[in-house]
């Protein structure tokens, strides 16, 4: 079972219209939502391949009910950690331009509410072949917090993934996680480094055991102690970007739970994260695609400087 | 006890950001929500002035579930008929320039649900001295439906106010409500004439028994077959003009159940419109300031041509 944590989960909202028209009043045409958050993204991805998965995530109020039914009805796997603030929204207005997003913030998690998840998450490590970490943290949980449940996974001897960002992935590092999944901006923001394959030695340097960078249209870049690999998508997948480094993660956790090699690894997420750009939903892929991805991707082993 | 009809209520919620990025990521710094629609907004205008009310509302879903919770803490007295699909929600995102609305339609609602709704308020009826029906239609239910409830008040006695656009509107006016409240753009739009008092004459002529036009910052236009009149709010009133057109609903059914001249209506209608546009939330009003506005403005009558 691949055992994933979402800190800060919300109910993914899409408004469709027409023309988005800024201080004016606009009549939303389609209105869609489901249960969303990295972490609820990576389990959608593996329930849909008929991985094992467990979501766990911290809930509450109406939006968390909404979350919960939405999980329910998708056949997700789940368990939620009852909180007492209402779980956050996130509006993307889609137009017939480009999506504008409207990001909530989310709920003050209370160190109690966050201890009741850890125990949660120990609790379930015995039977976890990974854990993923994915997402930002709450507000009122500490930066360390996601280092916190890395380090849980190491007592455990349990692999973990951590997909954080700015001081979260920072702190993180220091604790070794198995394998960190930066996109491009994350890299370069957590290095200074525009270099891809640079700033990925960079993060091993500073403690992760493996860096797994996806770079968008650029394909994946896997940097480990044993060498730097580099996988492209075919040309021309265009669609939705939100949720192909969901995939990436799903791709990268299966990998992990199977001792894959590097390289098919780094073939295999490549392929999943395209078919994931087909798909309108985060946490969906086109399965034909995937099948068809999969077999013509193949990883390259670089010599970076 | 004033009975107000909202429709399609909604849980309105408001985002605050410094600045709107269309097509862009943007965090939102601040999250509000309370329930709404133009009844709800009446009621909670009669509550706060100390007079008895009932919100009756169409209520289903985590949003419907939401909109209770927040009327049931506001202690605005309502009455919910449980419907099978969502309660809509809008956004508000409001920047430092101005506010972008995002409006959703809100759920079909089905024949059955609005005849449950329709026998409550009959049965609510006889303890009415106004009925208020208030706000957009739902989909599902045909332009006639307004029309119906105002056919049930006049058939047990009871004056009732239409606070309606479009076809809603030009349905309501052939069954002759007490009182319609369309604002300037609402009048024009229906008459095709752009003289408020003109517009307001034609609104008479196809059944409406009294005309109140709530002109924004022009003040308040009341036509009856008595006669016309007009109340200036005072100079320099700037702020929230959400929820004014329901402040002068709320105003207009005090005068009605308390049989008051019309000059009194209107300049009372106008003092506390101005209030609420002092107030930062729809359904809400500056009370002091309604005191020195209410002593300060007069009716004035109009000869029109």
């Amino acid at each position: 079972m691949i055992v994933t944590v979402t800190p800060n989960p919300a109910l993914d909202v899409t408004y469709r219209l027409p023309a988005l028209r800024p201080h004016a009043a606009n009549r939303v045409a389609h209105v869609a939502a489901q249960a969303g958050g990295k972490g609820v993204n990576v389990s959608r991805v593996l329930h849909a391949l008929g991985r094992p998965t467990l979501a766990v995530l911290p809930l509450g109020g109406e939006t968390g009910r909404a979350v919960r039914r939405d999980l329910e009805e998708a056949g997700v796997p789940h368990e939620a950690v009852s909180i007492e603030g209402e779980t956050r929204r996130t509006v993307a207005v889609v137009d017939d331009v480009d999506t504008t997003m409207l990001n909530e913030a989310g709920p003050h998690v209370e160190e109690q509410e966050w201890a009741a998840l850890r125990a949660r998450v120990l609790q379930l490590l015995p039977a976890a072949r990974v854990l993923v970490v994915s997402g930002s943290l709450p507000p009122g949980v500490p930066a360390q917090a996601g280092a916190g449940l890395v380090e849980l996974a190491h007592a455990r001897g349990v692999p973990v993934i951590l997909d954080a960002d700015g001081p979260a992935l920072v702190a993180g590092l220091a604790v070794r996680p198995t394998a960190v999944k930066p996109n491009a901006a994350e890299l370069a923001a957590a290095t200074g480094i525009d270099d891809p394959a640079a700033a990925a030695a960079a993060l091993l340097e500073a403690g992760a055991q493996a860096v797994v960078a996806s770079l968008g249209p650029d394909g994946l870049l896997v940097r480990t102690p044993e060498g730097c690999w580099r996988a492209r998508p075919p040309g021309g997948v265009a669609g939705n970007p939100t949720g192909a480094g969901d995939a990436v993660v799903a791709a990268l956790a299966t990998g992990l739970a199977e001792r894959a090699p590097w390289p098919l690894i780094a073939a295999d997420a490549t392929a999943l994260s395209a078919a994931a750009v087909l798909a309108p939903r985060a946490g969906a892929f086109d399965a034909d695609a995937y099948r068809r991805f999969a077999a013509a991707i193949r990883a390259e082993r670089l010599t970076p400087a």
